[in-house]
């Protein structure tokens, strides 16, 4: 066409030379695959088997195929796989969501066996997997693979930060994942109702949601630790002093995110209770809402603190004081607006998984043979198994042996999907294995190559396969025997007397002065009934003291009749 | 402290060291800004001479000295001005909730007077500003500034690429800017009700908003063009036939970028009204319709397109369509988190340009005296001055004689209000400048940081003096004369017969079979009322055949006492 000779498309520098065109074009196919992964999404909505974020894995894949042949097997990455723009961009709005829509009450009642699984769970995962890789490593023969130009005592200890690397990486629960498993997420869907919660299932297992989705979090903590020890310690001469100091590290670590997380959710919360944005603008709350939330993100990471634990606090403080204190339309759109970003990242994340996985240099470089390929990665994914079974069964049992109450206890089919549900690794592990094996030295690349390329496989055979198994499988196991779920409700409706007792000693908004008295009875029922007592002497404190500076729930005016009373029940 | 020592800070892989730690800091920095900026610009909300740009300015300003002083003088820049973070993230988010919040009816009222101002009045802006620029540069002797290794010829071409480069930059107006005047922009404030609009005097200017506004946008089109012709036609032998030329190029380039935003627009509500997104998940809308916006403009600016054009028409036509086929806790959350999205990349923005000012290594590049930098800026600031004028005084002149109705014309005050509000000079202006004089040759590096650091003081002032004394002024002009404003109802408050009259051939949604009758006396009125009869027209094509396909304010259920419909009146 004329027109079209006539327009320099070379330069065209008001807009369109500005910008890189291998930017623009990258984009542009980002964001045509994650309209065609959400409406492809929405029409498989009730199939059992598919889920967003397969479809997002598979369709990375193919597109990547498309691209590979194109370019005639040059390159299929589009966008060059780039931790940074994960870390930075993607994470912190998942994570953040999380904590903002989790449900409070489930996940501190089951607070002691998140951590106990985050903590003790990911040490002996680690340890298992680390050896595992080492056996593994020995038996392959490492020397075959390229390290030739080493000391033989030098290699033995890269075969032990080896091992050590990939214990760590695979231990980590990748809490992306957790979160997208349908089955377990309780995903909002507004009709006409506002937060109307789907009714498949996700409602009879907020117990299982809490502790794989909080043991993912608990256990980013866990895994810097670890990481840090596997670098900065001799192996061989480690004593209890030695791990002492790792505990108390990893406590340090804990505290301090868990602390700025809470500081800057009730930051934010006095702030706007004392400003009173909403005055003369929705949109600053807003901005406000999103922008302190990830400044708690960035200044963890800046003070090497676990940035994901620290947002995800700070998540849990926003919706239970800031959300309260913004207006009504601010309510809507906060939860909304957070909740569809971190859709966004999700998808986008398991898309770019997809179509980095035909990274074409990865597999040239790696130079094995598909047998040793295929022998790496199914041995990794054995080690997941039978690490991540090694803590779950026995864990969940001594927390049995603790809790007295039946109702409390993990029964077998639990401690199965708990085990099955916490697989799946993602695109959080693929950024840490791109960043453990890609950057340093060039005389290991094939190693570096070969581990890259199974953590990939990994990565997709777990999500696929066990991400498509896992609904039907959760369905049948719930099903057989389908006994009365532990709700909130079944779990309070025993302690009648309890409410009673409380309701005499004042246990209401309006009591003075008789505190000794619960006080000194609250501590036998500490012993008997300690969740449950931890949560009423919480709900006082935060009546008396918190909720007048910081607002929150019955605090601010609330326009009667709105929509925010059947929102409030999900979110406290 | 002993925990401290034991953290080895310099390797925490699993998060902290895969991020570049000035990344990080320079997020955190600007991050804590914006917070600043909005707080402070909530505090200053009732300040008459203040509004958000100017304190993000200041505080841009600030920072950046203060970085300066710490880093002892060697660079204030924290992250580096960057184009592509500028047109692929920031601007297109703006321009979008500009077109989705737009007050349509005025708009389209208004276009012929904007595509007059965009079209004619950028070129006799570009070509007196040019023009100024090429004296400027003779007075100046450009060969004192650095090229001296030109041949003449060769100068003499140099001087008038750049005149024509400046005249291109300044000639643009910024409609970033624009959209940040306070007094211009009908700000959104939702307090209990939903879509309130704050009645300042934004209420009294709806016709200079759209006025001002709308050139800023049409005006992105011309401006392609032009640059375009400068790089690649010969001004020495130019003709009617090129002139033609490049009139067609801009029709096509206007109507493509048009036509492309309008399509993805009804693509979006055409997509949502069939598939009930809603049924599932608010999230998806929401997401898809954000995901396509963006998507018209990525795919405009591929098609080196006006990208701006592309994504306001979007804008209009989601806000026309697909904003009433979604639910309504997905209207709210649009409405509220676009706008949020559009204020943060502003305040964004603004604080950016603030930083960058200090960019002490061009300031060192430039070479020049301070004498010869303010007089370049001054002069630059004087063509901007007068080639606005130049244009808005005629050409209002001009449309006052073409309409008859005195509802319509122009007045004076107006006029001097157009002509002051364009003058800013903004973001874009400092994007293009940076574009066009910093990635060439090493040879002219001293004009080329001279250009930048003038571009600097110019947007400077023009940000900080304009910008404060706008408020005031247009009080002051307004209230001296008050007369009462031409709004819509008053606008159309004397055709009560025109309303009969359509009444009485079936002017509403059931008109059937008699669309003859209309027709031929439609054309009568057309003449006599020209945009009343086209609006009635679209009125009634709207009705009949595009509101049953997309969908559209009165063809969804709507649920009665909803506030939508309060926001409805706003929107359309």
């Amino acid at each position: 066409m004329a027109i079209f000779d006539m327009l320099p498309v070379k330069f065209s520098p008001f807009t369109s030379s500005i910008l890189n065109t291998s930017t623009v074009v990258a984009i542009t196919v980002f964001v045509t695959l994650l309209c065609a992964c959400i409406v492809i999404g929405h029409l498989l909505e009730e199939n059992r088997w598919a889920n967003e974020s397969i479809t997002a894995l598979l369709l990375g894949l193919v597109s990547g195929g498309v691209v590979l042949l194109v370019s005639g097997g040059k390159s299929s990455r589009i966008l060059v796989f780039n931790e940074e723009l994960f870390f930075i961009y993607l994470l912190p709005p998942i994570i953040f969501n999380a904590g903002f829509q989790v449900k409070k009450k489930q996940f501190f009642k089951n607070f002691s066996t998140i951590l106990l699984f985050g903590i003790i769970g990911t040490i002996i995962s680690f340890c298992l997997i680390s050896l595992g890789a080492f056996l593994l490593f020995k038996r392959l023969g490492l020397t075959s693979l390229g390290i030739k130009d080493y000391l033989a005592v030098h290699i033995e200890h890269m075969k032990i930060v080896f091992a050590a690397a990939i214990g760590a990486i695979f231990s980590a629960t990748d809490s992306v994942c957790t979160l997208q498993k349908d089955t377990l997420l309780p995903t909002i869907n507004s009709g006409s109702s506002f937060f109307h919660v789907k009714v498949l299932n996700q409602e009879e297992t907020p117990f299982l949601y809490s502790v794989v989705f909080g043991e993912g979090v608990v256990n980013d903590a866990t895994s810097i630790v670890l990481f840090n020890a596997v670098q900065s310690l001799d192996f061989s001469d480690i004593d209890v002093f030695t791990a002492l100091k790792l505990l108390g590290t990893f406590l340090y670590l804990f505290c301090t995110s868990t602390a700025l997380g809470i500081a800057v959710g009730l930051l934010s919360a006095f702030g706007i209770k004392t400003l009173c944005f909403g005055r003369h603008s929705t949109d600053r709350e807003v901005a406000i809402m999103m922008l302190m939330a990830y400044l708690s993100y960035m200044v963890a990471e800046l003070l090497s603190l676990s940035g994901i634990l620290t947002v995800f606090f700070c998540g849990i403080v926003m919706s239970h004081y800031t959300w309260h204190n913004v207006t009504e339309s601010s309510r809507v759109t906060t939860k909304h607006s957070f909740a569809t970003l971190s859709f966004i990242a999700e998808t986008f994340i398991f898309l770019y998984v997809g179509m980095d996985a035909l990274d074409i240099d990865q597999w040239k470089e790696s130079n094995a043979s598909a047998g040793t390929s295929l022998a790496v990665s199914s041995t990794l994914f054995a080690l997941v198994l039978i690490g991540r079974a090694a803590f779950v069964y026995p864990l969940a049992n001594i927390s049995n042996c603790i809790k007295r109450r039946d109702g409390d206890k993990i029964e077998l089919r639990k401690q199965f999907i708990i085990w099955w549900a916490g697989l799946m690794r993602g695109a959080v592990t693929i950024a840490l294995s791109y960043n453990q094996f890609s950057s340093s030295g060039t005389s290991s690349s094939t190693v570096y190559s070969l581990l890259i390329t199974s953590t990939i496989i990994v990565v997709l055979f777990s999500t696929v396969v066990c991400g498509s198994v896992t609904k039907p499988l959760i369905n049948a196991v719930m099903l057989r025997n389908a006994k009365p779920t532990t709700s909130d409700a079944a779990d309070f409706a025993s302690l009648d007397d309890l409410r009673l007792f409380f309701l005499e000693n004042g246990g209401s908004n309006d009591a003075s002065g008789n505190q000794e008295a619960p006080r000194s009875s609250g501590f036998r029922l500490l012993m008997r009934y300690p969740t449950y007592t931890v949560h009423q002497l919480w709900r006082r404190f935060d009546d008396r003291f918190m909720r007048p500076v910081f607002g929150g729930r019955g605090f601010v005016p609330v326009v009667p009749g709105s929509p925010t009373g059947a929102a409030d029940d999900q979110t406290s």
